[in-house]
């Protein structure tokens, strides 16, 4: 199974044609690089990286991209006490508002699946 | 046994005796909100935490305090492949630049150890 | 009187439901360790607080995080003048778009106050 | 012509009103030293300083500046092409999740151009 | 008496010399525009400008400018006790790293004064 | 020619073999997709692709990279004064602090070169 499918789950034709969209080259370096080469290396298993992953962007504060990532962190078997606990200890680190707006973001994640 | 015994291993005293002397005040927020009681919470291990908080930390680009959680990444069981890989991830999240220099500090670090 | 109420004034209520139903975990942090502990801390009034808070938010480009402090501003005695210096001022250090962003922000809530 | 007539093109005078509703000494530093000053100098012509001005917004993650400088772009002669590579080399040194953002803005904005 | 004057105090000339060297233009716009015409404005008093500069800074992780900036504020009537809550404060905003690293430079300020 | 040869120039060498100590993996990837892909793409010439990563850079705050492209801009026809301009320009987004310390890093560049 590729990366993008464990990470994107039922959503994978739908990003893959946005993102094509958007841009093609700039899809096709997400696709092959960053989630086929880079996110498939070995070393880390998937929940893992996604736990790193949401990490990185709370710290950038780059809300659209959490969302996919605090999904692709479910969809890989992190737990929702995981999630809210990689969350919650960022605030450590990026401080209290990027963490806040990360957890309302989870939070609405969550409701949506009911 | 701690979360800074844990984290900070045979350095606990020097780094204790260094803060307290920064700001008594801040060490004891450190110590006692940061260390003991969020990074002590239960429902992640200490080690996925040290690769959590050296991500938040590359995003920041803090290179004093990425050499602490490098560190604490080893002592609580990361192998250095562990540490490598979630060095190489954040790149596709921060970019490159940042991503090599806690790769550089990584490699000072290994280097000291011998 | 507690600094959340000094804070978030009227909202209190709703702000304190809002956030707990996000995660209790985090708002007992942010309720104990940020308003109730820091925050309240000696040794600066809770306007020039405000006036930092907000400089902190602009920085980190937090938009909702920082309509909260530009109303506890007002709400500690900030004068419209003073919160309008503070965010021209955060110009120079982190440039004009963050800063003109704050302002659109400050403009709204005056707005909704009429 | 004014600089701002250049990179604002016919969206000048709602934008000096806007701007001057939300702070008039702030529009005041970005019309007089910004605009006429700063981006005024000889050295780089305007097609390259609103690539740069881009790459700047991208880092910083300020989605409405953004916009403003996507469009400021090709007011002065910047290619569709010349943006879209802009936008993806900043993948390298901030990430794809900024990048990312900022290219589907620039689609939204072609989009709305027909 | 100049706002560099206020902010630098004995360091003006050597400030002025050595920035002067680096780019004549630049300190152009930091002499003119950034302290005799921003920092110079009515409505805020140059200590609490100093405490905004210092959090500004801290935000930014630029320690060189923080060290200009902590000496400035305590040039302008700042209480060591303030610039440390004005630091310590920033720890829930930007996280503990940022505002450690800027208590570090602050004690070495204090320490080089005696 | 290689791009990291029109980049790097006679460093070549040295950088090669230091980024390969320092990791083989995160080296190839800043080889064959940073440099050799996407820095290669057509559409943008070398000269103002370097100007865009000094401004990358500049708002990170990545100063041992930032050394890297403005020798890069210079080794690809970038004169002095374009760089000041990319410099200059950059505090009008990310503040002085940033474009200040960037132009410090390149006048210190340019004395080592005589």
């Amino acid at each position: 199974m590729s990366v993008r499918k464990a990470i994107w789950g039922d959503s994978l034709e739908a990003i893959e044609q946005a993102l094509t969209e958007v841009d093609p080259d700039l899809y096709a370096y997400i696709r092959d690089f960053a989630y086929e080469e880079v996110l498939a290396r070995p070393g880390l298993d998937l929940k893992t990286r996604e736990l790193l992953a949401i990490t990185s962007l709370i710290g950038l504060g780059a809300p659209k991209e959490l969302a996919t990532h605090l999904q692709g962190a479910l969809n890989n078997g992190a737990t929702e006490q995981e999630i809210r606990e990689t969350i919650l200890q960022s605030a450590l680190f990026v401080g209290f508002p990027h963490a806040l707006g990360a957890m309302k973001r989870f939070q609405a994640l969550l409701r949506k699946q009911g």
